[in-house]
């Protein structure tokens, strides 16, 4: 039977994404992988869950449903969480949802008519680009989703003032929301400035747009003087905070949370009710017990230099095995993930021979791109999946690898006469 | 701030359910609550889980990322799981979701164009209603979701093929999908005979389109005969089955599978990325260990007889105290639910005076309708979650509030002069 014709329009704005092809590819026996954004699977704390699963184990409400919002003791403990990094809420600002993901899923189901106008720092999530698409775009070539470019102090917010202010001139829809991902940025390890945070809320009450903060890494910062959270200076509610349990502690039990205004917040609940009714009991609890028991602080405490020691060893490598008179790299202060460009070569080309033949993966830039015609001399390098072993290693190969195309590259380009 | 202007469209074509502001008032303290579709948390085997709990913790694998299909071992002992029931798939027709609820919710993501035709039984599962509305309907008053009346046999077929007909004459479009609880109904207990299921099958064929069965009850079943499920008889692929472990074993992982045509199943994992990544690692890997030791099939037989008694009770307390003038109610042969409809009877002004004068909670009937303004004198009546005690006294309860909303209802009708 054929089924095209029973699907909805929507089906065909969102394609598989390109990581899936090559985190499978990642996984073939002997190749070292770069390409994932994968906790390291050491620091998962199984040991000290022990008791904790037993207990919970033992009671019968984390078999059953619960409400929408979520757990309400996680949500409490959610807010004292974030008191820390500066973020005022009370428990009608906590929405728990089933991983992140489903935070961007819901912000573009709850903000995006299609055609609707938003802006996202480019290179940007994956995650974030498909439900953006899924809700927002008329087609596949639709630009109603805009990216503005970054350099090495994050969102170049300059050159979204100067966008803001043609479409004013132009009486263009104005964006409903920027989307970033300020803090050891997802795919670039990039940090957006203080200075650069604030003008962006200054733009957002101005122009009357809301920001999305994706925080996914924010607590696993190796160096002092990182920036606060943006929603930590938004007094007016211009500041939809994103928080995840998935980096600092682990994702398999895809718990994740929105810190929104109470509206906000109340509109997702009720598209959640739809989409999965509440986010699943059973870990919403562990989690709680863990963080109530102070394990999720001790624990952070010491993922940080684990994952520290393991950027330091893949700059080291780096330093020593790139040729820098055609790559560059970003030195970041935090996170999973750093990000090359390699000038003159096809990173798509170069995932494809560095994978077959030197078996080392990464993903390309085009993958992080709202059109996936661009970006092609980027890569996504991660280092907290890797052992330190593997990331030395993996170094050398991927430099071997980017030489072999870079010579082709060469070769491949005709002669001008 | 006020944030309406930022909301799409579609935040509007769903409300909050009705069923959550009732599930509120009847966790009042003093409050008998029939309103819920919970399983009854004595069934939760917590002891039984101790060590697979233990077990499962100490898997690292259990607290990363999994594909977004699910977790394979699962897949695989729900298509064992299936084929007792007479249901053929392969692993790739499994995708494990997040609840059915999210099921339901890729069922309308992946279908429905803004405008396309669906039909449903009606009354229905209020979590159908909400997404086929949220992407089907272009306004809340929109029609092209259209409902057909139910008998004790369940679906009126031949209404339906009446109404097939004249959208075929009409040349009008086509339903994309049928969606069908057959066995054990939400919200009505009613079963769909075998015939009938065979006919819609037939339909389906002659007027091409799908079926969507929804299946949480079929085996909590407390009686011989009843008829298989309608995707055992499907040959061409025309069924989408839904399945669940939220009654057979617990609501709070969230775990639940679609069996379907690999093009299917294909189209819904990539939405699937989109909405949550995956499904919750350790949940399915508890659940997976759950039934490869064989504590599913015994768990599922423990279950039927702890059921069957509160319906025995039920009937035979509703037998004992309603007023069978005025009052009719379905026997169901599984499940947890009856559907009582009372003549003269505004449910929702009933469920009002039920449970703040008489402590007593149920959800009115028109919360199961696509426009609320029809199956006001129904009212759905969960015995799972209440204790044997508790149903003989709410009944008691229910029908002295029926007996004073009919007198008020028969002293308000103005004389005819």
């Amino acid at each position: 039977m054929d089924y095209s014709n029973f699907f909805s329009k929507r089906t065909n704005l969102v394609t598989a994404s390109f990581i899936r092809n090559i985190l499978k590819a990642a996984k073939e026996p002997g190749v070292i992988s770069f390409a994932g954004g994968l906790p390291n699977p050491q620091t998962f704390p199984t040991e000290e869950l022990q008791d904790i699963l037993a207990e919970v184990g033992k009671d019968k409400a984390a078999y059953q449903y619960d409400t929408t919002e979520g757990y309400a003791p996680l949500r409490k403990s959610v807010v004292e969480y974030m008191s820390k990094l500066g973020i005022n809420a009370d428990i009608n600002n906590v929405l728990i949802t089933t991983g992140s993901q489903q935070a961007l899923f819901e912000t573009a189901l709850l903000f995006l008519n299609r055609g609707d106008r938003a802006i996202v720092e480019e290179p940007t999530f994956i995650g974030g680009i498909g439900p953006f698409k899924l809700f927002g775009f008329e087609s596949p070539n639709s630009d109603n989703i805009e990216g503005i470019a970054m350099d090495d102090k994050g969102l170049l917010v300059d050159e979204l003032e100067s966008r803001l202010m043609i479409l004013k001139n132009k009486k263009w829809q104005m964006p409903k929301f920027v989307y970033t991902i300020p803090t050891f940025q997802n795919p670039t390890g990039i940090t957006m400035c203080e200075k650069r945070r604030k003008k962006l809320l200054d733009l957002a009450h101005e122009y009357d747009f809301l920001i999305i903060e994706d925080d996914p890494y924010g607590r696993i910062s190796y160096e002092e003087n990182v920036p606060k959270p943006i929603k930590s200076f938004d007094e007016e509610g211009r500041v939809v905070y994103l928080g995840t349990f998935s980096k600092i502690f682990a994702p398999g039990y895809r718990v994740a949370w929105v810190i929104a205004p109470t509206e906000i917040v109340a509109q997702m609940a009720k598209l959640k009710q739809n989409i999965d009714l509440h986010t699943e009991t059973f870990g919403q609890m562990v989690i709680q017990r863990y963080m109530e028991l102070g394990l999720l602080e001790k624990h952070i405490q010491e993922i940080i230099p684990f994952y520290q020691e393991k950027r330091d060893i893949m700059l080291k490598s780096m330093d020593a095995h790139f040729d820098k008179g055609y790559s560059n790299w970003v030195k970041p202060k935090g996170g999973l993930f750093t990000w090359i460009t390699v000038q003159g070569v096809d990173t798509l080309a170069l995932a494809d021979l560095a994978v077959k033949k030197y078996r080392v993966a990464f993903v390309p830039g085009p993958a992080f791109y709202l059109h996936p015609d661009v970006g092609g001399d980027g890569m996504r390098i991660n280092f907290s999946y890797p052992s330190n072993e593997q990331i030395e290693e993996g170094v050398i190969r991927l430099a071997n690898a980017i030489e072999e195309e870079r010579k082709k590259a060469f070769e491949e380009t005709p002669t001008m006469i």
